[in-house]
């Protein structure tokens, strides 16, 4: 079996953690352990395929924004940045990515992951990972990595898996959208529905043929540009690869996660692994400085450096970072666009 | 008439504006203005006296702990810092005055004012001080200053007043400790209940007459003590003035002040003075900082150079001070002391 390589996708930009999050620190870009000195998510994406992918810096590559390149770079030293001239969605980004290693090996297999996700148990992933590289080595599939679900969670999208073909793996029969509260609880009994964690294993040329079957267009904007990511960039179509290729792909398995996996969407999911990060205190989840509570509980603080005393508060999120001071109930964490907003237009650069 | 002499009791230092109060910075070193460079209580009382007492260093006096004094005279330049050994309430810290002023001149009208109040109206103030100085002057009484009643208030002590005796003055018939809130209403209605304002007008010589008949003692010790205050103030009755001497008093006279007086005694009665405070921001009363609300309503703010994003959230006091940040239910304003119980096991460097 050729090498491993290792593409990270870390362009993503959220608001859900301003303002611990802004568009030149997004998420990969921080810590949320309990204790100070804690890994940022980007470092300990790199770091759980430490015993996988050589540390050669052929064979792990980071793609992000240019804007965020020199902080990726100062994570992750000597792993190579593709630096995106701009954001075009995730399709682009993993097809540069794929002719980058298929440069290199074009039977290399490659593992494509998000960098702002957190695995509780990198050792259960590490086992699923080997098992689905060998997959892909072995066989002409797209494999979508699905995590086992253990709630009936609606902030993602889940698929919907078919016969059993071999071990761990499945045949998905569809990528199917972020579903509501009944639906979720549908699939969640079915037993036949993982959610759709955003990672991928594959052959470098056998993503690339998906492209060409599934996103023609790709093959011919790069082609067109002479291979200059800088022209070829913004003429590719700027959509998920999940909406690109998956979704049509008909040579898609999938491998169940069982390791701990949630991709960190807002301070409530924090609060849910907060003892897996460490950061159960009295009072609530503290992912950075101390929380004094006074008759006060369900709090998710990160306050790095301060005292945060509450007094007969509850369910509150509480958040200080350069300045500025976030308190919102932690039943609108979903709605922290609506403050990134106001703080867009009245402080442009506190976003 | 003699020349009015102002001393300002400054050693007082409490819990409820934790962190913004401290021990070292207590309450009447703090500005509440909504604008940035708003005065402190002390340096407002002081102005308030502007047109009244002279601004010769003989006729303004503070007295203060040792470890207030510096922030105190830094307030306050030219005015003479009276420095107590140690905090004993408020008997003594009045008799020593007494002394001092009666060294200049025994019938000198001394007006004893608290550092920390606030007066929205300080024309109507400077109204009623004068008309209280010229019966001082004239008569041979103790004048507590009392505050007409605007709401059935159960936080401070009352005065009940009996007839009036000439203008704007009533014979005190007695001091009433702080009511329950069916009695406050009764006060409210009765229409001859004064808030008691710890404000005080009288001769040097007729409160040291009232210490010689109430409380003998003061004047035996001072005078075993050589005159020394090292040596005299450990030994002084530590009792308060309203204890040691007015309620015991036959001949106190009560002159009613109706001039936005509020003791801020809380966060809660800076709430109330918003308006005159200039604080009315959207979303609650900011005395520090920049309030940022998004669906949130009755906050109090104080947070100097932050700005405040709050989300979903109601009826809190949030304050930020030295790295400190506390989160307060609103109606908890009452109980800060159990925070401050605890900052001083845990971080007695942050009380």
């Amino acid at each position: 079996m050729s090498a491993l390589h290792l593409v990270v996708m870390a362009g993503g930009s959220g608001t859900r953690f301003w303002p611990k999050s802004t568009s030149q620190r997004p998420k990969q870009l921080l810590a949320f352990g309990g204790a100070p000195g804690s890994p940022t998510l980007l470092a300990q994406t790199l770091g759980r395929f430490d015993g996988l992918v050589d540390r050669d810096p052929k064979h792990r590559m980071i793609v992000t924004t240019g804007a965020l390149s020199p902080a990726c770079a100062a994570q992750a030293p000597g792993v190579e940045i593709l630096s995106e001239p701009q954001a075009r969605n995730t399709a682009p980004c993993v097809y540069w990515a794929a002719r980058e290693v298929a440069k290199v090996d074009p039977k290399a297999v490659m593992l494509v992951m998000p960098a702002d996700h957190f695995i509780a148990r990198p050792d259960a992933f590490a086992r699923t990972i080997r098992e689905a590289a060998a997959w892909a080595a072995a066989h002409d599939d797209l494999i979508a990595l699905g995590v086992k679900p253990t709630r009936p969670e609606t902030g993602y999208g889940y698929l919907r898996v078919g016969s059993k073909l071999q071990g761990n793996a499945s045949q998905v029969e569809a990528f199917v959208e972020k579903p509501d509260l009944a639906k979720a609880r549908t699939f969640l009994k079915a037993g036949n529905y993982l959610w759709n964690g955003g990672m991928f294993v594959w052959r470098a040329e056998v993503i690339l043929a998906a492209f060409d079957q599934h996103m023609p267009e790709m093959r011919r904007e790069w082609e067109a540009s002479g291979g200059k990511v800088e022209t070829a960039y913004p003429k590719l179509t700027a959509t998920s690869i999940d909406y690109g290729v998956m979704e049509k792909a008909r040579n898609v398995v999938s491998f169940g996660l069982d390791c701990g996996w949630d991709d960190l969407g807002s301070w409530t999911s924090v609060e849910e692994m907060a003892d897996v990060l460490g950061a159960r205190r009295e009072g609530g989840a503290v992912t950075g400085g101390e929380l004094l509570a006074v008759e006060s509980s369900g709090l998710v603080v990160d306050a790095p450096g301060r005292v945060v005393a509450a007094l007969g508060v509850k369910d509150l999120i509480i958040v200080e970072s350069g300045g500025v001071i976030l308190i919102a109930d932690k039943n609108r964490a979903q709605d922290m666009k609506l403050v990134v907003e106001r703080i867009k237009r009245e402080h442009p650069g506190l976003a």
